[in-house]
C-alpha cells in the first residue's frame, strides 16, 4: 500500500535526504505536504520533482514567490502558520518532523494530535515538551519514529524487547571539531572552527551543538522520554569514526548495537520503512577491514561542560531541559555570530539553568507553556548576553 | 515455570559453564540428566551440586566407578550407550547439546526427535548432518538455539526479522594465535602453540580449529543451516578482540551487531533465558573506553587454507562438509600427536575433499548415513597420513 508522506521541514538536510529517499522508492511512498522556512524555489523544486499534494513556507512573505515558482505545476500552495497548518491537517500516513529548532514544536504536536505516525527528527519536541509529547502520543494513538541515527540505532539494538532486560543504553559522540584540543585552544575558536564537524553533513546550528557537546546531551534527554528509560540507564562515549551509533547493554552482559557510514538516509528510511528495509541508491556499505578499527573514548565534561550541564537539567527534570535548550539555541547564535566565545555558550547555558531553577520546577503540561518558557528564557538570555561578555 | 534441563557434554567447558548459570538460577531451572565422557568424579561432583535427575556416562567401562562416587546422592546413574539414550529419553525442556566431535550427533539428534528445545553448542550436528538435523527438527517440533558466541550474535542481530531484508551476515575470528605468524613460521609450530588460544578458553580440538580458522570454516556450514542463508551471503572477518562476534548487514545500509567480553556464559544464559535476559554473577560487562579500540582484518587464506577449503565445502554441498570435518579430526588429532605439520592438517583435508568429490554429491539423508561417511573417511584419512608425511 502506498504511503502519503508529509515533510515537515522539506528544503533541510533531512527533507533533501526523505526526498530522495521518497523518489527512489515511487512504488511505495507518494509525497503528501511540503512545508519549507522560507525558501520559494528550493521548496517548489522539490514539491514539482516529488509531485506533493500541497507545497507551504512558514514565511508568510513569500508566498507569493511560492505560487509563481509554483505555477502550472497544479500543486495548491499557501504560505504562514495557516497554511503550515493545513499542510498539518492534510491527509498522510508519516509525517516527518525535520524542521529544526522549538519552531518545530507546533507542527510536530498537530501531527501527533492527528495519530500519525510521526518520524521525529525535531530534537527539540522532545526536549522542551517531553512528557506532554509522549502523553499526547500515547493519547492519540500516534506513533513516534526517532530518525537520529543514535535513537534509531537504539530501537533497532532494542529490537522490541523489554526495558526490565537492559542495564543501560548508550550513544556514541564523534567528539566533534574540538575532540582533541585544549582548552585554551578551543576558548579562543572561531564558529567556522567549530562548524567543521568530522563525520556528519549537518546544519550550522548542530555542528556548533556537536562541537560543544550539547547535541549528546539533548540526544539524552530525547532518549529518556522515547524509551521511557531513567537518566541513571544513559550513557555516552565518544567514538570518533561515528560507526557505531548506539548500543544497548543487558543484562546478561550482552551488547547490541548498530553501525552504519555516516548517512541519514539510513535512519530515516528505517523510520519511512515502518520495520520493511529499503535499499538506498548510492548508499556506501560498511567495510570494516577497510575502516581498520574503531576506537572509543571517555566524553571530557571538562572540555565540554555543555554535557554535564544537560546531564544534570536531564537529571533535574521538571523544566529544566526547556530552560537549557532556549538558553543554548541564544548562545549558539551569539557565538555564530562573534559576540561570544565557545566557552560563552555553556556559560550562559548554565547561569540560565541556575537563574530559573526555582520557577520552573514542573514539566510544560503542552507545547504552549513549553514555548512561554522558551519565550521567556530566550529574552533573559538575550539580556544576559552582554554582562555575560563584561564578565568574560 | 521451572525449565528442566538436560546436559549433554556436562563436564566439558560449556557444561560446567551451563552448570554454573543453573546454580545461579535455581529458581528458574532444575538439572534433568547430566551426560558426561569418561569423568566420574567430575560428573558425580556436578550432578550432585544440581542435584540432577540423572547421571550417565557415555563410556561403559566407568559405570561402576559413576555409581560409587555417586552414592548415598540418591541420584541413579548409568553408562554407555543406553543410558546415554535413556538420559535422552528423560523428561526435559531444554537439552543442551555440548558433546564435541561427531560423537555428539546421536544424543543431539534423539533431542530433536523429542521435540525439545535444543541448545547446540554441538558443531558437527549441523556440519556433517545440517540438512537432515533442520529437517528433522522442522518435522519434529524442535527448536534449534544456537550456542556458539557467534550464531548467538547473528540471531540476536537478526531479532526475528527476516532474512529477506539482510544483505550478508558476518562473523568474526579472533584470528588465532597464528594471525600476525608468517606461513614459515606457522608450518613449524607446535601443538602447544597452536592451542594457545588469545581470547577464548575452550579445549584442545577448537583451539586447534581457531589456529586453522577452521573453526570458522565449520561456524559458517552451521550458519548456513542455522539461518537457512546463501553460502555466498556468509563472510568472515578478523577481529583478534573477538567483542564483536557476528553481524547482521541489512538492505538499507545499517548494521546490527551483538557485542560481549569473550564469557561463554552470555550466549548460553541466552539460550537458556528462552528470550528473557539472565544475570551472571561475576560477569564482567563491556567497557569499550577500557578496551579503547576494536579492529579487523580480512582473513589471509593463504597463510590459512583450512578457511577456504570450508567455504569451497559449503559452496559444494552435498556431503563434502561431512567429508571434510571426519578428516579434519583426523588430521588435528595427528597434529596434537606430533605426526605432521601445522599445514599437514589443511593438506590432508583438502586431499579428502578432493578424494571423495565424486562419492558423496547428495546431503546425508540422516544421522547414521552422516555417521557412515564420517567413519569412512577417517579410515582412509589415518591410512593417508604416513603418504601425507613422505610426500610433506
Amino acid at each position: 500500500m502506498t504511503q502519503v508522506v508529509t515533510v515537515f521541514g522539506a528544503t533541510g538536510s533531512i527533507g533533501r535526504s526523505t526526498a530522495d529517499l521518497l523518489a527512489q522508492h515511487a512504488d511505495r511512498f507518494r509525497a503528501g505536504a511540503l512545508v519549507g522556512g522560507k525558501d520559494p524555489v528550493a521548496l517548489a523544486k522539490v514539491a514539482r520533482e516529488l509531485n506533493a499534494s500541497f507545497a507551504a513556507l512558514a514565511d508568510e512573505s513569500a508566498g507569493p514567490a511560492l505560487a509563481e515558482a509554483l505555477s502550472g505545476s497544479g500543486i495548491p500552495s499557501g504560505a504562514g502558520e495557516a497554511a503550515v497548518m493545513e499542510a498539518a491537517a492534510r491527509d498522510a500516513d508519516i509525517v516527518v518532523a525535520a524542521v529544526s529548532g522549538a519552531a518545530g514544536l507546533k507542527s510536530t504536536h498537530a501531527a501527533l494530535r492527528l495519530g500519525r505516525k510521526v518520524a521525529l527528527a525535531n530534537k527539540e519536541s522532545l526536549v522542551c515538551a517531553g512528557d506532554a509529547f509522549m502523553r499526547d502520543a500515547a493519547r492519540y494513538g500516534a506513533t513516534i519514529l526517532p530518525m537520529d541515527s543514535e535513537h534509531d540505532a537504539l530501537s533497532q539494538a532494542l529490537a522490541g524487547r523489554p526495558l526490565a532486560d537492559v542495564r543501560t543504553m548508550m550513544i556514541t559522540a564523534s567528539g566533534g571539531p574540538f575532540r582533541t584540543w585544549t582548552r585554551e585552544r578551543i576558548a579562543a575558536a572561531s564558529a567556522a572552527e567549530a562548524a567543521a564537524h568530522p563525520t556528519w553533513s549537518m546544519g550550522m546550528k548542530i555542528n556548533i551543538d556537536s562541537a560543544s557537546l550539547m547535541n549528546k546531551g539533548l540526544e539524552l534527554i530525547e532518549a529518556h522520554h522515547l524509551f521511557g528509560i531513567e537518566p541513571e540507564r544513559l550513557d555516552v562515549v565518544v567514538h570518533p569514526q561515528s560507526v557505531i551509533h548506539g548500543l544497548v547493554y543487558w543484562l546478561d552482559g550482552a551488547v547490541t548495537a548498530e553501525l552504519a557510514l555516516p548517512d541519514m538516509r539510513v535512519p530515516i528510511s528505517h523510520c519511512l520503512g515502518l520495520g520493511d528495509r529499503l535499499t538506498i541508491e548510492r548508499g556506501r556499505p560498511l567495510d570494516l577491514v577497510t575502516l581498520g578499527s574503531l576506537t572509543f573514548e571517555a566524553a571530557d565534561e571538562a572540555r565540554f561542560p555543555c554535557l554535564r550541564i544537560a546531564r544534570a537539567a536531564l537529571a533535574a527534570g521538571g523544566a529544566a531541559p526547556t530552560v537549557m535548550n532556549a538558553a543554548n539555541e541564544i548562545a549558539v547564535a551569539a557565538f555564530i555570530a562573534g559576540r561570544i566565545g565557545f566557552y560563552g555558550i555553556s556559560d550562559l547555558v548554565e547561569r540560565a539553568c541556575t537563574h530559573f531553577a526555582g520557577s520552573y520546577r514542573t514539566a510544560p503540561a503542552d507545547v504552549d507553556e513549553a514555548l512561554a518558557i522558551d519565550a521567556h528564557v530566550r529574552i533573559w538570555s538575550a539580556e544576559a548576553l552582554p554582562e555575560l561578555r563584561a564578565a568574560g
